[in-house]
């Protein structure tokens, strides 16, 4: 079976406030994609973090006085830096100014994922959800209940990657599915032309959604239909069992 | 518009010396998908390699002494061990008999892609094609001899990530299409809802149509219609261009 990536267009520049639920909601019956139980809706992380508030105003914070040694050292504003170590539970690589750092929630990427682009205006800046599983948790039952159709929902951030040149768009929220596909009793693996024995289907469904949203400006949300995912009763066990634990971890 | 995602079913077990493109060319006409100049076939590598010979038997191989010291302190193959050393430009990490290299065409991942499941029988395996960009070069002229559309190709491995649990699939090869989009001259970034500046286009229709191989059992091949690609004359830089160098690197 096919697997169909559609563009959710038509959705507003969300504010801080604003009912991201109903905003995807309308959006989603403008865009006349019939909307089936098992599709996978796919919400980019900004505007999440925009409509529920996680913006900050650079001016309203006073950096450390490690913040502001970094930020002179390497020619970076103190403010963000001060805003990356907040948001940061470790710092994983610091080079050249450069900060990686495992967030809160577990996810590993450049400055907390924080971003500078987009927000309401130049000063303001965008953090990650504090619990992004619960955004798209509480996204997916603002949706069940307007359109009456019992979507999965994955929120996407962007991130770099290590050894390869470029981004892709990768799950850091997920409900209504379970993140990780286990293929390995499903097939001889003789029989199986694919490597893969456990499928990040999250991070693919996102990777995925990320060809619609490069594709034009403002499209935050992207509604993914036939793609191979295990639907499970309730939220499931949310994108934080797509964090591989510091033991297994070769990298951290 | 929309993106889709079409298996391509059909294609028989590829055998050491089979012609991979007259083998696509067939399945692709059988799946009766109206094939557009614009289309990416993306291919895993697995049949790839089969098909270029690129698969040896263990019982051949003999291992050498640092193979067989390695292999006994942690109960692996010494002979698996051995393949993996001569297919490797570097060790990246070692651990618990785990071993992540950098393979001669650049590409970090764990034991050089050599693959275990699905080659010939127990005692063969395949090793990542020596060039998959030229493979990728060569499948695309193939096809275009013999369906008369321009095809861009993707050859695909299935890689494990840092940080983060599962695995999805990468591009190793590419023709027809610049593997990175440049999205930062493209629009205002305060009127984009993606944080993406350079989209690492070739790896995200990697994943895209690893969702579809991940559905059924021997689906080697799937068509995705409609994702933002550059198109380039020729062959274009190859997936090569996806390797970061290691001057940028901070996890080699």
């Amino acid at each position: 079976m096919a697997v169909l990536l559609l563009p959710i267009p038509g959705l507003p520049r969300v504010r801080p406030g604003d009912d991201l639920g109903a905003l995807l909601a309308s959006a989603i019956a403008e865009a006349r994609v019939g909307v089936k139980d098992d599709d996978v809706l796919v919400v980019c992380q900004k505007v999440v973090s925009k409509a529920e508030g996680r913006v900050v105003a650079l001016s309203s914070i006073e950096p450390s006085e490690l913040a502001r040694a970094w930020a002179a050292t390497y020619d970076k504003d103190a403010r963000l830096i001060e805003l990356v170590l907040r948001e940061s539970a470790r710092i994983v690589r610091m080079d050249g100014g450069n900060l990686i750092v495992e967030t809160r929630s577990g996810w590993v990427c450049a400055n907390a994922g924080i971003d500078q682009s987009n927000a309401l205006d130049d000063d303001h800046v965008t953090l990650l959800p504090v619990d992004a599983d619960a955004s798209a948790a509480r996204l997916r039952a603002h949706l069940a209940e307007r359109l009456g159709a019992d979507l999965a929902v994955i929120v996407t951030d962007t991130f770099g990657r290590p050894w390869r040149h470029g981004q892709i768009e990768f799950a850091i929220g997920v409900a209504g599915i379970d993140p990780l596909l286990d293929l390995r009793g499903t097939a001889d693996m003789n029989g199986r032309e694919l490597g893969i024995t456990i499928l990040a289907a999250a991070d693919a469904i996102a990777a995925a959604a990320g060809l619609v949203m490069g594709k034009a400006d403002g499209i935050g949300a992207v509604l993914v239909r036939g793609a191979s995912v295990v639907r499970v009763a309730g939220d499931g066990p949310g994108a934080r069992s797509l964090v591989r634990p510091r033991e297994t971890d070769l990298f951290r």
